[in-house]
C-alpha cells in the first residue's frame, strides 16, 4: 500500500504501540495489540489486549469512547481480526460502532487472513489504511509473527559471558559473572516467552528452575503478579533421559516438556511423567533431539510464540550452527576469564568463511554490564 | 579546597575544555591546555596549546583579551606554569594583564610543582581557585599525569575481537574483522599517542608499519595534516632481535626504538640500528624484555604520556598479567568465530579469584562494530 500519513496519525499510532506494550507478558498465546480512538483531535478512547480470553484492545477502546466513536479514527498496532475466536471480530465492533476511519500498523501476520479484516471494515464503507510503524509493530510481536508466518518460535538465545567470551574456568569453576540487574533482565526475558528450553546439562548442573519469580522481575508488584502468574511452559532437551526425577524443575507449577531422542516407552521415561509434565520422542541425527521438528511442534500444538534458549555452549553452539536462533542476548561482564576458560559457544569452525555475521540492534548497560542484542539475519555457512 | 562555582563558572570551564582539545593530536609531549577570559560575562579572550614551543593556552586568550583583560575572569583547564620553559611562565602573563580572578580545573599533576602557578598569582592579590571540573580535565591529558604523577605513561591497550572474543581462525586465517570506521578510530588512538608499542610477532605477521597517515584518520584534511605531521615513536619488543632489516616500519618516516632482551653489542643488533633507530636493551625474566623497566624509561627518556599498545595475543596477555595496562579499548565485531579460533589473550588463569575485573566507562558504535573503552583499575590476583 502506498497510504500517506500525517504528523498526527504517527501519534496516535505511536500511542497506540506504547499502550500495546502493557501486555508484553501477560497476552501469550494471543499478541500484544493497542488500539487509540481519536475524534476532531481528542483521544476519545483507548485500550491494550492484556490477556487471551478477555477483550481485545479495540473493545477496551470502544467501551471507553462510546458514543464518542461515531465519526472518529481508530489506530490499531495490528490488524482487526475478522474471525470468531473466543470474542466477537473486532472488525464488526469498529464497524458498529460508527468510526470513519481505521489505520493499522500491520495487517494480519497469518498470509490467509491478512487483510480480510480491513476488507470488512472498507466494504461498510470506512476508510481504512494499513502500514503505519510497522517496523515498530512488527517489534512488538516477533514471536506471533514468526509462528503465523513461518510456523515456528522466534528464538531467542540467551547467553552470558566474559568480554573475553568465557563463560567458566577450565576446572569448570564458575560464579555468576553478571550481576543483579543483568539477572532481573533474564526473568524478564523469560517472562514474555511463551517457552523457555534448556538442556539437561544445565539442569544436572544448575539444578535450575526457570521459572520466572515475581520478585526477581525487578517490575512494579501488580505487573510482577501479573507476569508470574502464567509460568511459560519448560522445555528439558534430554536425548537419553538422564533428567532426575527428583530434579526442581519437576516440583515446580507451571508445564514441563521433555524432549528425547529415545521412545516414549523406554524403561527410564516412567519415572519422568508426572503431572504436569508430558515427554515426547523426537528422534534427530547422532542420538539428538531433531531441533527443528521440535520448534515446528511447540509452534504448532503449544502456539508458542516467543521462545528462549538457555543453555549450555553444546546446545547454543548447536542451534546457532543449525541456523535456528533468531536473536541473541549476549549479557558481558566486563572482565577477562583468560584464554584457559570455558568457551561461550562449542562452535567448532575452521575457515572465515563459516563465520557468523550478526547485526546489531540494540547495546545497554544492566548495572556494570554490558546487554548486547543481535539479529542473527543469516545462517552458519 | 572547597571552592564554589557558579554555574556561569562551570559553563566556562566547559567551553575551556572544549578548546583544549583541539590540541588532541598535537601538544605532545605537553599537555593539551585550553583558557577563557570572561569580563562583564562577556568572553573576551580565549585559546588553546597547540604544539610544544608555541604558545600556552592563556597568552593566546590574553593576546586575544588585549586591554580588555584588565578585571577579567580566567578560567584554565591546568593549573598554569610558574617556571621558564620553553615560554615564559603563565603565571606571570596572567599577573601582569591584570586578571581579577583564576580558576584551574586542575593543579599540575606533578606534585613537586603542584600550586605554585596559582600561589605566585595569589600572591599578586588575585583570587583564584581549583578544582572545577577537574575529571573532565584529567581525562583530557591522562598520559601527562600519568608521566608526572606515576613516572610511567597512560597505557591503552588495543584490541579487536569477534564477540566470543576470538580474532583468528584456528589455522591462522584471519582478515580485518572490524570495518572501516574502527580502523579509523585507531588511527586515531595512534594520533594521539606519544608511542606506539608493538612486538615482533605482529611485525613478522603483518608487516605492519604502525605509523599514523593522514587519510586514513576520518579528520578534517586540516587536522588530519596536522596530526600525521607528529608521528609516535614506534616501539618494537623484539627481545631475540628476529625484526628482518628489511621490515617496511624501519624505512617510514618517525623515530624508532628497538627493545631487546639481548646485548645491544649483539651480532644481530648492527643490521637494525639506522638512522632514526635505537637500539635497547632491556634484559627481564624468562628472556623477555622487561616490559615495566621500558615503560619507566619511555616516561623519563621519551617525555611519553599516552602509550598505545597494539599486539599480539601474547603481549597483551602478559601486560594485563603484569597489571601494566590502563585502559583496554575493544573494538567488538559483531560475528562468531567459533571455539575452535584464536583467543583474544594469551592469558592462562585457573581460579576465578584471578579474573581481570575491568569498569566500562564508554560504549559506542562504530559502523558496524563496537568499541568498548574500558578501565583497568584493579591488577590481576
Amino acid at each position: 500500500m502506498t497510504d500517506h500519513f500525517s504528523g498526527d496519525d504517527h501519534r496516535y499510532m505511536a500511542h497506540a504501540l506504547q499502550l500495546a506494550e502493557q501486555g508484553l507478558y501477560t497476552t501469550d498465546p494471543n499478541p500484544r495489540v493497542g488500539c487509540v480512538l481519536v475524534r476532531d483531535g481528542v483521544v476519545v478512547g483507548e485500550g491494550a489486549h492484556l490477556k487471551a480470553g478477555e477483550p481485545h484492545a479495540e473493545v477496551h477502546a470502544l467501551r471507553m469512547a462510546g458514543e464518542q466513536a461515531v465519526g472518529a479514527t481508530a489506530y490499531v498496532t495490528l490488524e482487526p481480526c475478522s474471525h470468531h475466536g473466543r470474542t466477537p471480530p473486532c472488525a464488526d465492533a469498529l464497524v458498529k460502532a460508527g468510526v470513519a476511519r481505521v489505520v493499522a500498523a500491520m495487517q494480519d501476520p497469518n498470509p490467509l487472513v491478512a487483510g480480510q479484516g480491513l476488507a470488512r471494515i472498507a466494504a461498510a464503507g470506512i476508510t481504512t489504511a494499513s502500514g503505519l510503524l510497522e517496523a515498530e509493530a512488527r517489534r512488538l510481536n516477533p514471536g506471533f509473527i514468526s509462528r503465523m508466518e513461518r510456523g515456528r518460535p522466534f528464538v531467542r538465545l540467551k547467553l552470558a559471558a566474559s568480554l573475553d567470551g568465557r563463560t567458566a574456568m577450565r576446572s569448570g569453576e564458575s560464579q555468576w559473572i553478571t550481576g543483579a540487574a543483568a539477572r532481573a533482565d533474564v526473568q524478564r526475558l523469560r517472562a514474555r516467552s511463551s517457552a523457555v528450553v534448556t538442556g539437561v546439562e544445565t539442569v544436572l548442573h544448575d539444578n535450575a528452575s526457570l521459572t520466572v519469580r515475581a520478585p526477581e522481575l525487578g517490575l512494579s508488584p501488580e505487573l510482577a503478579e501479573q507476569a508470574a502468574s502464567r509460568q511459560p511452559l519448560r522445555v528439558v532437551l534430554d536425548s537419553q533421559l538422564r533428567l532426575p526425577a527428583g530434579s526442581k524443575l519437576l516440583s515446580l507449577p507451571g508445564e514441563i516438556l521433555i524432549a528425547t531422542a529415545l521412545s516414549q516407552d523406554h524403561p527410564r521415561a516412567a519415572a519422568l511423567i508426572q503431572p504436569g509434565a508430558r515427554m515426547l520422542s523426537l528422534p534427530g541425527t547422532e542420538g539428538r533431539v531433531d531441533l527443528g521438528a521440535l520448534l515446528v511442534l511447540l509452534a504448532e500444538e503449544y502456539q508458542c510464540n516467543e521462545l528462549l534458549l538457555e543453555c549450555g555452549a553444546t546446545l547454543a553452539g548447536a542451534a546457532l550452527q543449525a541456523g535456528l536462533v533468531d536473536e541473541l542476548v549476549l549479557y558481558m561482564a566486563t572482565t577477562l576469564l583468560g584464554s584457559s576458560a570455558r568457551p561461550l559457544l562449542e562452535l567448532p569452525l575452521e575457515r572465515m568463511a563459516q563465520q557468523q555475521r550478526l547485526k546489531l540492534t540494540d547495546s545497554r548497560m544492566l548495572g556494570e554490564d554490558l546487554r548486547l542484542t543481535l539479529s542473527c539475519d543469516g545462517e552458519i555457512n
